[in-house]
């Protein structure tokens, strides 16, 4: 009896088969997958290397927020194609655990096959001795992989269950139509957008790397972003994220980048030095798939010790880090902690492609406030419009999310995006509010405008002024630097003022020509050591079955002149799109924050 | 070679001796204390009982803020008698570690037989194996005490050294002339200030216990205002807060009160119902030094699980606790959580309280209008004439802490308070800072003001302005229940717009006749569970060698009535003292600051 995670993260339990018989008719709506003969296969296979239970996370070996088509084990085991998840199959269940945004899209897309379980949080442990439950149970935990391991096995013991690693990916064995890797090759950077070269990365990660008191010989890069930014690379592999499947083994001496080869020109491999005897500055080029071999063979030598971010290495790998003396764990890699924080030049550049950003956005209000009266169009084709927009943008490389684009009570979902079935036409009588944002070799966007073409009731201007009052107080705010604090309650203490709040996070780190959601809040709003990172203020107020609003900015952390201190920071906006004048009440707002609002003249 | 914890939660280490000589010449204030005897004394203890490094932490068995002369180990063994601190003696060593605020102090108080130690903080291991040092070095660490043993045991390990509990504090084996326990009996608090009675606090204790989902039979209650808060009692054993020796152990069908048992009269063992047969609500009275005795003996019935604080439960009652799943830990106990909250009684009570130290403190400050000019008062004086003022009120029980009064540069010191050798004379050239409260039976005070009797520059205008905008930005705040956030921003944001701060908390929360720092900072500020508690928003700003501002209230949390919403709080200020109208400049403020404000007309 024992157990196993695949390379790719995802893990399987054995345990002792309980007979049950599961007979329940459901009426199945024509958006369920049906997935009868997939189950087959995979407790067959399951069976073939004897273990009763496997589990199968929504995420890639990458913990990457966006999946490759490939990666999407889950959605293509299950039918459910929401973001978060976790599967387990068992030899006579299937179960899918998601959080309640997702739980009306499960049960269209599931077929009988599969339950639906709801209680999952950090802290359910759903009990493998509670009689009532057929399957096998285990503790959900939406946390890092290795957490996540370790609690699996903790939660096992008393049923004397075991986790244990296995080389192959089971799902991946019975999909036989997986999407392959996408032949593109990796691109470069143009110099114009680059601060530092890659040489120069590296020299700066070894620096961290020399001065950490613990002694890493060597960090191990599992995140996409992480190796894309050292190099100055990109990809497309993955939805709205230029990256590519990557790792890097960075050691004082030596680089090692894990890549499929072949997508790597020979322009790229004199860039890379790829050629070189090996030294510090030559990046050894090895295909991806041999990162663990190599991994494993780094280990043998002695006195190393290898760094890794706990948050997104997987466990395939992290096991293979042993004894404990050679580990040493931080949240994040000095890599991610680094590209945190904004050189000039990504400061400058990003700051032009905030301009044509902006062009874009601006272009679909001034469009919509023309043709919406009209009545023919619909948060469909202003998405449409508003991508359409972006495209024309010199440098753009497509959106840099499913765009957000509600109107009335559509808004009030969260993570709302309008299909063909959801659509609704716009009109006067409704607010409407887009989110939405563009990738450019130069920058990452990321703005949310709210807006009426109407007449907006005194409870829509006044939700909308102070959902205005949170944004003015956190990008006016000085503070010192090296604050650790916490900027939450100064974008939602106008809306409490009233009685009013809303149920997401103030902000978040963006990218340069990266992901939109960069730096994790936790480092942002923890610890403003995020210097000079970009990060959003994004207050909002949601009514059920009415309206959502939303103001949501770019900004980049500043130097501050005071009075009479030095070293103090300030926010400055770098999106340019007005806010809707028609919304604002001034009456309500200080003489300061009336200073600090620009206005759509309508 | 092994050691070594007392009963007392202070430690031993065995060690392999080192030779080594240190003859330095040093000048000895005339404020040192001879240790020499002392030390020789304790050295022989040691070795006979063969160990050979003895750790002596600065508070006592309860981790008390304040301490009883009689525990005062650390400072009878040093000469030190600052508030926070570690001393460890070996066979040829004696090192104190103390924070940065006390260096001054333990130069002046230690003879040439004690070294300080500078190099202190949460994360400093001073390893054994550094040959440059003669002592063996150990982590000094102000965490819980569980905590702190753990991490000693896993620096010795390398050095092959190890701790272990003995029976008997060393240093009260040479202290002969050691402070004896108090004589004084035990009072019960008068009915017409008591929300709940003893059996009613026990009970809701034991329903958060049945409610637990860990099932605890029992809860030990180590700090000392557990067991005042639960029986309604009080005593006057350690300076400033009426506790007294005791523990309690808590399950679900029996109490067990460990105290002086001399000290319980007749009439409070009736109150306790000390004679009846051992049921639920029969308090069953034994000494206080048989409590590890007992516990031990409870740990042995089958099925028993019991509850503890680690942030204040010493090592020698913790390690009884065995094996791992008997015990519990919280970093507090539900004793102490629900204590923090305050009942209806407590809140109408408290008011009362603020009215009588608001005419004490008002006497202080229209007295020294008046005095000062004639130019004979000083610091010591006026802590002197608050201290008399307050005796005065009715129901009053001594000052809650040392009387902070302090004038001009002395201000800007953290922890000042004025003896003989620093006292300033108070004139109308500076400003002056005093921060002071008051035990009452109906409650505990804590207030700061700063005045100044003459012209104060714009500088010192602006920053008492600016500190007082922090103050009201906090008590208007409007929150949702159940908040959990950090109202330490609303403080600061005033000061920090012209790059001025302040270097301590915001706020801490207050008993009821209890300890004036009752809610711990980070159960208060981390969380907002803390219901009702009372607490403080007090920040400051301090330019060093000119001038201190501080302005502490105490506050009640309250429900607040909102347009639009339910279920929200706010603060209301209980404390009555006018600020001084001259230090205010209402053109920095909003309209609505200055609505907040009450002013003192000068």
């Amino acid at each position: 009896s024992t157990l196993i995670v695949t390379f790719q993260g995802l893990f399987l339990i054995s345990f002792f088969p309980i007979s049950g018989s599961w007979n329940v008719i459901r009426y199945l709506p024509s958006t369920v997958v049906n997935t009868t003969l997939r189950l087959q296969a995979l407790r067959e296979a399951m069976s073939s290397v004897n273990v009763s239970a496997y589990i199968i996370p929504g995420t890639d070996a990458h913990l990457s927020e966006y999946i490759a088509p490939r990666d999407a084990r889950m959605a293509f085991m299950t039918g459910f194609t929401g973001s978060a998840g976790t599967a387990v199959v068992t030899l006579n269940k299937a179960v899918l655990w998601t959080d309640s945004r997702y739980w009306v899209q499960a049960e269209r897309q599931m077929d009988c096959n599969w339950e639906l379980e709801k209680d999952v949080n950090a802290y359910s442990i759903c009990c493998v001795c509670d009689p009532c439950r057929m399957y096998h149970c285990i503790m959900v935990v939406f946390s890092n992989p290795i957490e996540t391991y370790e609690s699996y096995s903790y939660n096992l013991v008393p049923a004397k269950l075991m986790l244990k690693s296995i080389p192959d990916n089971l799902v991946d064995g019975v999909w036989t139509d997986r999407p392959l890797i996408p032949p593109d090759n990796l691109i470069r950077l143009p110099d114009r957008v680059v601060g530092r070269t890659w040489q120069m990365k590296v020299e700066h990660i070894r620096t961290q790397m020399t001065d950490n008191p613990y002694k890493p010989t060597a960090v191990l890069l599992s995140a996409l972003d992480e190796t894309a930014w050292l190099f100055n690379l990109r990809g497309s592999d993955v939805p709205y994220n230029p990256f590519f499947y990557s790792y890097t083994l960075l050691t004082l001496n030596e680089i090692w980048l894990f890549v499929h080869k072949d997508r790597v020109t020979e322009d790229l491999k004199l860039y890379l030095n790829s050629t070189c005897f090996p030294l510090a500055h030559c990046v050894q080029l090895l295909e991806y798939e041999q990162v663990r071999v190599m991994l494993k063979n780094y280990m043998t030598t002695s006195g190393v010790k290898v760094w890794i971010g706990t948050e997104y290495t997987n466990y395939a790998l992290y096991e293979l880090i042993t004894p404990e003396e050679k580990l040493l764990t931080s949240a994040y890699s000095p890599v991610l902690t680094t590209k945190a924080v904004k050189d000039e030049t990504e400061q400058r550049i990003l700051r032009d492609a905030h301009v044509r950003d902006a062009v874009a956005v601006i272009q679909l209000l001034m469009w919509l406030e023309k043709v919406v009266p009209e009545g023919k169009e619909t948060e469909m084709t202003a998405a449409y419009y508003v991508n359409e927009c972006r495209s024309k943008q010199k440098d753009s490389r497509g959106p840099s999310f499913e765009t957000i684009s509600a109107s009335g009570p559509n808004a009030a979902l969260a993570h709302y995006s309008p299909s063909n079935a959801t659509s609704r036409k716009l009109t006067v009588d409704e607010m409407y509010l887009v989110d939405s944002g563009g990738q450019y070799l130069d920058g990452t966007t990321d703005i949310t405008r709210t807006v009426h073409w109407g007449i907006p009731t005194d409870m829509q201007k006044e939700a909308f002024t102070r959902v205005l009052m949170g944004n003015i107080e956190i990008s006016r705010t000085i503070f010192p630097s090296g604050t650790k604090g916490e900027c939450n309650m100064l974008g939602r203490r106008a809306l409490w003022e009233v009685g009013l709040n809303y149920g997401h996070g103030t902000g978040h780190g963006v990218g340069n020509y990266f992901g939109v959601h960069e730096c994790t809040i936790a480092l942002l709003i923890v610890n403003f050591e995020c210097l000079q990172v970009v990060s959003l203020p994004e207050p909002g107020y949601y009514k059920e079955n009415d309206f959502g609003i939303r103001i949501e900015d770019v900004v980049v952390i500043v130097p501050a002149h005071t009075k009479y201190g030095h070293n103090y920071l300030t926010f400055e906006t770098v999106s340019l799109v007005p806010y809707d004048r028609k919304l604002i009440d001034t009456s309500l707002m200080s003489p300061q924050q009336v200073r600090n609002t620009r206005c759509v003249d309508t």
